[in-house]
């Protein structure tokens, strides 16, 4: 058969560094078993409790705490035998050459054990029932091990785009990210085997929406300013966000944030430079925490001291739209994020929102026009500091 | 300002062609005024009593039927105004070369009007409230006018994505589509400006999920079959069914078309082949009436008569879902559809489905190994023929 359907030898070395690591670590359950020692993983824990926000590097980390999963132990030996099965589909996937979804590994993993207990009786028991309990399994095999699930080339759904003075390698090709047309380029599930040849860039910037990414991109923005225009289309994937994060620490760019001027679009914005709450142990490689929240800002719609509103009172009358029961509840959440909380302009932010109780989109700032959006609204901004830290 | 600013040359040439279509179609309103005339308007009705599906073409159209817009008819003077509002508006991002999206559009239009009425009280009336109006009216000048909200350089959220041995043109670059490493094209928003420059592939297949098409992709499936792998990462949008019907069209390939066996499935497989019910005008361009159902096929699972099903009893039994009421009740309604339930194929497949009432996803079948997926049961089923017309 030809090398095509093995993929190409970027993905082969990957494969060969994930399984020779899962082998190290789970090959000491043999060691124990040989030696007469009740085999026992032990995994950081993934709870909130165990979840830091490490104020030195900005971002959300796993504590210390681990826990104890022992084969010889009934509350435990049903998920330490789930983790073995899981361990051992992920890496017949790897030397076989699979490039699984965690949908997938859920289904591989799916059966019914059939046996009988003491009393010889027989019984049932599923391996597993629901996704949501294999993709807990797998998370637990991404902390023990310290590999990504992308680096156990686990595929998923991928939403990020980028356009941008770069040429970046990507599985044998060269892309030049400036020359797609209109159209940009889809990134990969596994952005960490992407090589960056180099760029002529002085910045990052990300829009939340996938439409105001190509109004930007049609209107030359990143052109003319020398961007990397980049967008995740909503809530970012992990795989959108590492890339940011590589573009940050590897090519030494800043990174700042549109998004609309609401919870959703702030809670996104967290997302970026934090990472998200449930999954902390990502963070430290997929949070960007000097990234910026350039926009849309309660104070570009409402001024503030000395800052000249970029809306008039009519526009504001037009474009904003009245806060739901639910965006205050989240925009009250946000305040007990410590690096939220404790930030003053953003005090300032979600206070303005409190008070007047009401959002705006970004595409109400495009609607007054696109070079108003392209060429004063966002280079002001970049150009007077005019970000949240 | 340099040029880039306002888009390549491309998009000055559709915009000419757009205010051209967009200023003989309105200018007639004026001579009706000037030659005292009450100024109307006649418009294709987009109702369900005005779509008729031709089977000759094999796609939904809009009838015969036009409704009359007249300004001086009280019932009708409001859509009168709305729709010269938004085709001024539209007409007006044409030559300011704005590359506005719908949600733009809206707020661009969104304002109160304070007028007082014969009585001398004064009144305030919304141009729109909602964007659900504004967008209705938007259908409206595309049915008028012929043109497509694409051709007026009206961009949207876009989600469909493109691989393999073809090299395309768009917005003056040229865009190798086997050179994109692990990622890939990212369709843009106005697939009629791209430029189909050469290709060697046999047909295109296009996968309802981005997950799968990312597996695919990755186990060079495209190279090794000489195809388009296409997705629309569930739903398509408009893009990518013009994409998909412009290559069948165009370069004279067959299409073939994979989504989880279930009615949900099998809606999407509807649009992309027939379009979609409430918009049927958009068809004649964007329906490619000769795609064919791939898979993942109810006879994949349990076999029919010649037929050997593609899994085993403990496959099945793994991996089928339980259907649930809502699916019933879809596959019902997609049994009224004449292209459905007309074709004795598809009576098959969803009596089969409503005798087991179980759905299965593609992911199930890839999960019995990529290899299986990519090298077996896709081009076997291509080769054999064993797709619905």
């Amino acid at each position: 058969m030809s090398g095509e359907m093995f993929g190409d030898e970027v993905d082969i070395k990957a494969r060969l560094r994930a399984a020779e690591v899962m082998y190290k670590k789970f090959h000491r359950l043999i060691s124990d078993v040989i030696k007469g020692r009740p085999p026992k993983l032990e995994i950081p824990k993934r709870t909130l409790s165990n979840t830091i926000f490490d104020p030195e590097r900005g971002i959300l980390v796993i504590g210390e705490e681990k826990l104890e999963r022992e084969f010889l132990n009934v509350g435990e030996s049903r998920r330490f035998m789930q983790t073995l099965l899981m361990a051992s589909i992920i890496y017949q996937s790897l030397i076989e050459n699979e490039y699984p979804t965690i949908r997938d590994l859920y289904y591989k993993g799916k059966h019914t054990i059939v046996y009988r207990d003491y009393t010889g009786r027989k019984r049932e028991e599923n391996t597993w029932d629901e996704q949501k309990e294999s993709d807990s399994v797998i998370q637990d095999i991404e902390v023990y091990t310290g590999l990504f699930r992308e680096d156990m080339l686990i595929l998923s759904k991928e939403k990020g785009k980028v356009v941008g003075n770069m040429r970046i390698r990507s599985g044998g090709d060269v892309i030049d990210l400036s020359k797609l047309g209109h159209g940009a380029y889809a990134i990969e599930p596994t952005p960490d085997l992407i090589e960056f040849l180099d760029v002529d860039a002085e910045f990052v910037l990300v829009v939340e929406k996938d439409a105001v990414f190509q109004q930007l991109h049609r209107a030359g923005f990143w052109k003319k300013y020398k961007a990397l225009l980049v967008t995740g289309s909503g809530q970012p994937d992990r795989a959108t966000r590492r890339f940011v994060r590589r573009l940050h620490e590897e090519l030494n760019l800043p990174v700042y944030i549109i998004t609309d001027s609401d919870p959703y679009g702030w809670y996104i914005y967290s997302v970026y430079k934090v990472g998200s709450i449930t999954l902390s142990y990502e963070s430290e490689r997929l949070a960007t925490p000097k990234a910026k929240f350039l926009g849309v800002q309660m104070t570009d719609i409402f001024g503030y001291r000395g800052k000249k509103p970029y809306l008039s009172e009519a526009e504001r009358k037009k474009f904003m739209i009245k806060a739901t029961d639910k965006d205050v509840k989240r925009a009250k959440e946000l305040l007990n994020y410590s690096w939220i909380g404790k930030n003053r302009r953003w005090n300032v932010e979600i206070r303005l929102f409190l008070k007047h109780l009401v959002k705006l989109e970004i595409e109400a700032i495009a609607s007054k026009g696109l070079k108003f959006f392209a060429h004063q609204y966002i280079p002001e901004k970049i150009e007077t500091g005019d970000w949240i830290d």
